[in-house]
């Protein structure tokens, strides 16, 4: 059995190269995608890898870090898409046979920060 | 030396409780805290300690998952403020003493979904 950082690395590594096949046996049949942010949620396998094909935009996918212990994993992205860049933050779970269960995605977009704590920050 | 998910766990319940003292003890005292979605960075303990001391309002965390291996961590947190809540990803680095060395937090907000992917997903 693959140990979920690897499977981790293949999954962005397969959709970076939009190799369906590859990115679909990384996938529990019964796997279930959700965004809290816009409270969506796609069930099984087939529809998640359609979402994830018709995906529009030439984005490209670096991995930052990734965090894996057994069972469970995250990983952090930057995604550009042309000369943008966005970051995305990922939770994975996978089962007994490796395959990811349950992926659960963030992504947050920049924002200015409030007043008042300039004294403690710097800007990067 | 204790792991880093029951340090990462006894972060926010500091936090949580307001206890400065012992959420300062978790801290290098070179510690490193970068707001990615604001560009914001806070260097050494003392001011990161002051940053979430002066952070307004009534808010409180309730750990969601802590995904941890050596060295590394992340929380998934859910903080409410009243009726609101947010859900906040936090990413922890630990020296060999076990104390953080460096967060680095997402805080991703609510969005509308795009058109065009409604026979794919269902709302909750």
């Amino acid at each position: 059995m693959t140990d979920l950082r690897t499977t981790v690395e293949s999954y962005w590594a397969a959709a970076d190269a939009r190799d369906w096949e590859a990115f679909a046996s990384l996938l529990a049949e019964d796997v279930v995608y959700t965004l809290p942010q816009t409270r969506e949620r796609i069930s099984g396998r087939e529809r998640y890898v359609a979402f994830n094909r018709e995906y529009p935009g030439d984005w490209h996918a670096r991995i930052e870090r990734v965090v894996a212990e057994s069972g469970h994993a995250v990983s952090w992205i930057r995604l550009t898409v042309g000369p943008e860049e966005m970051q995305a933050v990922t939770f994975f779970t996978a089962g007994e046979d490796g395959r990811i269960t349950t992926v659960t995605d963030f992504w947050p977009e920049p924002y200015e920060p409030p007043a008042g704590r300039e004294r403690l920050v710097e800007r990067y």
